[in-house]
């Protein structure tokens, strides 16, 4: 399933004790519908505050609404969980079909809210960075990115991958209006790749940090050397790719 | 000024007992700036539930912060607003200016969710429908009401205006991906115009009505005939004329 959710209504996606994650509360509504308890898999675990536009979840399912329908089926799922999480679309796959493992891309967008005044509407949606972001520099910082490296300097202390060597595939920076978006899809990401790269973006923007010396950073491998992460509630899990489908092509498609 | 606020937090523009409004709030954090009570006019009133994106208000205000820089003045406003009411832009005007009086054209946007599932990012911010619309018929209805007409039929019970004839300069219906957008703008509005239009374009949308059936209702000039008013959560107040400037144009500006 596609699942979306307002991400800072929960403690990020992975079920945990003494905290309200979006797992526990879907796999409270699947069990209700089933009948019985239900284990899911997410494509990542996304951190606190960190939204969802279309999170891929794996689960077995088997209730009678989901033979006869898959809409009616989300439907039922969704009278079940809290309005910040809706099961958005969904399709059947091969038993054997895994949302972590079988996931061959990821993509997210980080919103940047680049007035100077912050937003009412949109308070939890985007980064509030009030000095003006010279954009064309923070493209050709992003640039730099392209292709396969050891993204070492963008990886928390936390992290628990085996290597820090990663592919992105695509990245953008663009500016709508007050709105600065960045678009990047890779293989998979470290533990706070995403954040610790819109920051070092910020810091290029800012002027603090010229495209050249990023790169410089990149091929340092240093963490202690980069800017802060960017906060939680600027970034969107937007895509997570499939042999024959992705998340977001499930949406409104059941 | 112009201000942002999310509608969904408040029971509406104008101050009132025992219900939380923005205007409450503005002229309380407006007041501890000042040091003394201080009153305020809007270019409109808005509904429980109803967003703006500028929302031009007016007040006479002499503080020192004002006089030395008016950003300074909206960050010492905003810090004293919740955050779900926000100043984003100001100028001065003269001492005869009137928020309500001078307005020459308001104009709002109405959005709609047009996707089998409801969304948990956007929820306060779109009316959900989930049968698919027909835009095309959409836009042919909407073209009907530009111009000048008496707009009776779209007038809530309510409505205290002296009569029901308004002039609509601008409307227009979009579909972008899943979202159906609704813009329109007139000199002035009467109670529910807005969120009466919208019912009716949806009837439209869905083929209870013809675009040619939405035309005799509005000539008929009686509301009992027309389809139910829109909710308040898809409305926003986005833009008030005066002869020199908008309140959108202020945005960012100061």
């Amino acid at each position: 399933m596609a699942l979306e959710f307002d991400g800072s209504a929960f403690h990020g996606w992975q079920q945990q004790d003494n905290a309200v994650s979006v797992q526990a509360s879907l796999q409270e509504a699947l069990a209700e519908i089933e009948g019985k308890p239900v284990s899911t898999v997410a494509a990542g675990r996304t951190d606190s505050g960190v939204h969802a536009e279309a999170l891929l979840v794996h689960a077995d399912v088997s209730a009678e609404r989901w033979q006869r329908s898959h809409l009616a089926y989300i439907h039922g799922v969704n009278s079940k969980l809290p309005d910040t999480v809706r099961v958005v679309g969904v399709r059947a796959v091969n038993s054997d079909f895994h949302a972590r493992f079988d996931c061959r891309e990821r993509a997210y967008r980080y919103q940047i809210w680049n007035r100077n005044t912050p937003s009412a509407i949109y308070r939890w949606r985007h980064w509030w960075m009030p000095r003006p972001l010279d954009v064309d520099a923070m493209c050709e910082a992003a640039l730099c990115c392209l292709g396969t490296h050891d993204f070492s300097t963008l990886r928390a202390s936390g992290c628990q991958a085996a290597h820090a060597i990663r592919t992105i595939s695509r990245i953008n920076v663009k500016r709508s209006d007050g709105v600065i978006t960045i678009e990047v899809a890779a293989d998979a990401f470290l533990y706070h790749m995403v954040r610790n790269l819109v920051g070092n973006l910020v810091d290029v923007g800012l002027g603090r940090q010229s495209p050249e010396g990023f790169a410089r950073l990149l091929d340092q491998k240093d963490r202690s050397k980069a800017a802060a992460t960017a906060p939680a509630h600027g970034l969107y899990f937007v895509d997570a790719v499939y042999d024959g489908f992705s998340s977001r092509e499930l949406i409104g498609n059941s």
